[in-house]
């Protein structure tokens, strides 16, 4: 079932590279690329540190989801105009989905709940990090001042914090990713924002 | 054998991304270092896929063949104003020796025919795509509407199917190379596009 | 006391990275990602490249300490305008401590004195091109011309001559990192300059 989760959201961060290929005017063939690695790049990054073979190397699935997302934005996108706002609701989804999943792995392999929670976050926005430096812009992540990185933190702390009291399974995988998600959606629709140091200004 | 291989496709990227130190008016210590990662990104990142220790940590070749290529394109690059179509067709032959000789190595250590492609299109394409970003611009694997991942998979595919049909040996890894070499220039040359998405236009 | 060596760095680098939060007018969450991710990113390199896991996501302390840096960067920087020269007298120290450490921890693992320096070098301009990308600059590494990778590399190469003839220790891991700091100081005041390759002109 952490399959599935974990195919979900390489599918809508795929779909968010491919996007993101459509509003830089990329052709299908680098619309492609960068769909596979906005959607196995935090995924890799995740495996390396555990020191496993990365899944993308091994699973068909993995390999295939994202060419059929990249065949859906080339013949159905709408139109450019209305890409960016799909991109962040996409990109919050599989933030969500792979804070939670990555957080479920690295507790697998035995890492402590702090650490299997920084290993989250890290799978959750290494993907779009990945997709946004490839398309020559700072990550939304940085730039963005409504909150990105506090709601992976959460859903991934949330997964961590379930696993240490027994509870897990893909019920608590996927509560996690919706708390991300959730918030994710609503720190974007409230504008909600956190501080600049002193001396920036607004 | 495949070393040699690899050392000549170490040397043509190294001299890539000397030449692109050039464009950026780096100096010769900036022009050393891009072209260290620009000939050893792409390989580094397979054998760390791989779970093996890098080469270009164990073997004195790869670290020493990017020192000699900086010092040629120091020396005896003739006039600034001719280097971007050298760096073109000197990454159009690291991606093919990259492509072949990765898809090769995935191969021995076990992965399907699928994934060895695919491990040898990251690594054809890794090298340049880090040189690319640390000089500030897009990957030319992105940008570029000319061909350039699909030499890189049609060489991949073409070593993962000699090898699943019992041929290899450095004549079906130089062959394969050659391909996604020849590829690459022809698309180059005439100009060969991939599709856009509907609604961006021309 | 290596670890404390080690520590050092990561502090030093996390404010350099909390910094350029600062520069680049992120919120709080923005600085302390990309702190984070310029304190630990050349760590995490050259623990994947030795094959083991990241001490990141082992150590308590490699996590926090880039924590207390954004802090104090939070509350304590004075003027905006003040932050560049600080960036980079602290990114100096960052690359000093990392390159001796990275080398020292690199000929325990057995590597060559080269490639433990070179490994070295590595783990120094990680973190820092880690923070340049993500920032949307180009490496400072690359761009600016005062000598940048030349004191990295005679600060590895001494930790790796000293442990060759049976010196090492704190003292001369500290006297290593002292070395490097020093030299990239005195490059950026003296305004010492690597050439450049005929035809670009000054």
């Amino acid at each position: 079932m952490s399959e599935i989760l974990d195919l979900v959201g390489i599918f809508v961060f795929a779909l968010s590279g491919a996007l993101m290929g459509v509003r830089k005017r990329l052709d299908v063939v680098g619309m492609g690329v960068l769909a596979e690695m906005t959607a196995l790049g935090g995924g890799v990054v995740r495996d390396l540190i555990l020191n496993v073979r990365p899944a993308a190397f091994q699973s068909l699935g993995y390999v295939l989801v994202p060419v059929v997302a990249t065949a859906i934005v080339f013949f159905w996108h709408p139109h450019v105009a209305r890409v960016m706002p799909a991109i962040l609701v996409l990109d919050a989804a599989g933030l969500g989905l792979f804070c939670a999943v990555g957080t479920e792995k690295a507790l697998e392999y035995g890492l402590s709940p702090l650490h299997a929670a920084l290993l989250g976050v890290t799978t959750g926005i290494g993907g779009g990090m990945l997709r946004d430096v490839l398309a020559g812009e700072i990550p939304t992540l940085l730039y963005d001042r409504q909150l990105y990185a506090v709601p992976a933190m959460l859903g991934s702390g949330a997964m961590a914090g379930l696993w240490a009291h027994g509870l897990y399974g893909w019920p608590a995988t996927l509560a996690a990713a919706v708390l991300a998600f959730g918030l994710r959606l609503a720190a974007m629709r409230r504008n909600w924002r956190a501080p600049l140091a002193r001396g920036i200004g607004e």
